[in-house]
């Protein structure tokens, strides 16, 4: 006996175990008890996930599929002499347990890369270092969901900050989007309405919208931030990488100028995609009675983030490398958006409609169903993948009512002309 | 109005908020809501620890307090050759994303090192990567742990393990342990009683115990796993710390011996004690359905540990060194070990009891109160800072009905000689 349907499953499990020396008569059927799994798990749904990464494998792929940045993009020789560096300054340190909120020269380096970006007085100690910014939201879970109770998210949003909290028990609830992020009039009756535990946004170059909240909206949120007194979870990966002018001040950036707002902020940075995501390093800054019951949630979940890592990276941003290798990465990302942009108007013209990012890895776009031209993303990928090209279909991003014609299309990792034949083939699957 | 008490703090909060419009007469009370944080975190008390580690912090103090490797003791040009080597074989690989279960080469360098421990039928896919066994015990909690449903913990425990299964509303429930570890009839009569979601057991140098299960109980325990259906969790972060002589295999490499134990049983490795706890890296062995659950929560607790980290530490591996850099720490924490039992026997005579420990880092120890000596161990704590020596009283390793009498110390970290001098002060603040 297979139990599958955990809750009358292990019911029924424990009382066959607690009757079992009783039961003589079953003694000869085949007993195959099973593990009995928390029942959080069951608030995830990852399949539509796997699907995913299952078309990836196919050789000769062009995949648009991906969340991650180009390795040729990386700065291979500075975080090389940068690991030497770091061995060579203070090994025992490098080697060693360290300190939950994270290793003293990268939180001074972030505190600096902070106040470069904007951010008024944050210092080291308003910030911790965690194991890429995917644990910064796993914190924000641990320490502030409530099983049952809503969290406002965007409608699209991260697919992983959906699972991430859901395994925590929370209610999510979508608020509408549009070309300039967040539609602050929704939020507001969502938020009225819900009383939500918190709010979580990705202001700049969203995930997988690609949009930007406007400076406006931003104080709006902020202003309701305070007004309703709501956490606002900010999620900024993304924002370093614009390709003219830079996005407005994040949400942190700007908290000045709405008094109290502070209060309620948490900001989550990482540079996974400025530097490298292997390090696996992000950092949260938040109000300091969410940030020591973080810490706390931290020291039960991995002690700290890799000591190694943290001073590897230390000693790079310390060098002053970054900002050239931005650049470089701004203008290579900047590029591709640009070829993306215009091969999808050139090649499936009034099909699909789309507003062009201004930054970072992602075009969002939606199937108009044009001149009898498909209207369902989930076809189309499957269609797409027998032509030789990946993307994600838009539905796993909701976390309800997903709107069946959008999908993502990542520019971040193949070249122009890859982009270019990407395109074509997607082309092709749409008129087949 | 600071809200403190959760409960009704929360309605109350909530309701004023919902009702502030109307409420024109509280307009001019100064509102000061707060976060509310969720109700998981109450589970946990960290003032016991804090208080511990603010101890450690008096200049010229003697630290038998810590539980981490003498840095002294890293194999640090074996690691920087490892680090330069992993940038050089593939940086794109060492600095981009990976998957979750784990870097490939790390994962078969880690299955070897389980099959020279004895283990058999460990292949790369049988295990995942862990950000140190924390992890693996963090993931453990959400896979398992149902609010207030039983699990059994040796008692005394690692003390992080007691606040990261507590996190998730774990019932804990201490099963008592002798000189060989846990007792087995104990163990069982509690199995029976309580139905427990899992046992987690440390077999082999106990933290805080320094005690090793003999190879008979092992076996018990194994049947036990098979008989009541139920998960067994085994963390062995320093089995390979022996001073003399092995310890019996780990319930891992027993598990052929007792037929579908394998079904039960989940198996935690570290890194941290025997190369480097700055990589924070750890494994997890478990049955299949355990460990693809385990790597779907992991996805979205950190995304995959350092992709960096895990390259070095599998260029270091397959470099062949650590068998020697074994030796070598087993030498070192041998003598210490040897050093600080003849000293407390020496200076500190029957008001002490202990078992001497045949690895790993601690001594664990109990005043006997023979001749008016001191019985409580944390009044002790207090009186040996003021002389210069810190240790950790008992209190805290026990999920409920501490022995007061207990404490911990550390050999690990101090010299010889420090120990010695470590061991007088003790018997000073003793005899005060």
């Amino acid at each position: 006996m297979i139990i599958g349907a955990q809750g009358l499953g292990r019911v029924l499990c424990q009382d066959l175990r607690a009757r079992r020396t009783h039961l003589h008569f079953l003694a000869d059927i085949q007993l195959n008890m099973s593990i009995v799994f928390a029942k959080r798990l069951d608030n995830v749904e990852t399949s539509a996930i796997r699907e995913l990464f299952k078309l990836l494998g196919k050789p000769g792929i062009i995949s648009f599929a991906g969340g991650f940045p180009d390795s040729a993009v990386f700065d291979v020789d500075g975080l090389r002499a940068a690991s030497q560096q770091a061995l060579a300054d203070d090994a025992d340190a490098a080697l060693q347990y360290g300190a939950t909120e994270g290793f003293g020269p990268l939180r001074e380096q972030l505190a600096q890369l902070m106040a470069a970006r904007g951010v008024r007085d944050v210092g080291p100690g308003d910030l911790i270092v965690t194991t890429g910014s995917q644990q910064a939201l796993d914190l924000v879970g641990k320490v502030l969901v409530e099983p049952d109770e809503p969290v406002l998210v965007e409608a699209p949003t991260f697919l992983a900050t959906i699972q991430c909290f859901r395994l925590y028990g929370a209610q999510l609830l979508g608020v509408p989007i549009d070309g300039d992020g967040v539609r602050v009039d929704e939020l507001e009756a969502l938020i009225r309405q819900h009383r939500p535990r918190f709010v979580y946004l990705i202001p700049t170059f969203g995930n997988p919208s690609g949009a930007t909240l406007t400076r406006a909206r931003r104080k709006r949120v902020l202003e309701l931030a305070v007004q309703y007194e709501t956490v606002i979870v900010e999620d900024d990966p993304y924002g370093e990488l614009y390709f003219d002018a830079p996005p407005p001040p994040s949400l942190l950036a700007l908290s000045h100028e709405v008094p109290g707002s502070r209060d309620w902020l948490v900001h989550c940075g990482s540079l996974s995609k400025v530097l490298s995501p292997g390090l696996r390093l992000g950092w949260m800054v938040a109000p300091p009675a969410l940030l020591s019951r973080a810490v706390m949630c931290k020291q039960f979940s991995d002690a700290h983030t890799s000591t190694f890592a943290q001073a590897v990276a230390a000693r790079y941003l310390a060098g002053g490398r970054l900002p050239a290798a931005l650049q470089r990465a701004r203008a290579i990302y900047g590029s591709r958006a640009g070829v993306m942009c215009q091969a999808l108007r050139d090649r499936l013209g009034a099909a699909v409609d789309f507003v062009d990012p201004q930054g970072g890895f992602f075009v969002w776009a939606r199937l108009t169903g044009a001149a009898g031209s498909p209207r369902d993303s989930a076809a189309l990928a499957r269609a797409a993948v027998d032509r030789g090209v990946a993307f994600v279909p838009g539905a796993p991003f909701f976390c309800a009512n997903p709107d069946p014609g959008t999908f993502r299309l990542s520019f971040a990792t193949a070249g122009e002309d890859r982009i270019r034949e990407g395109v074509d083939r997607l082309a092709a699957a749409l008129a087949a």
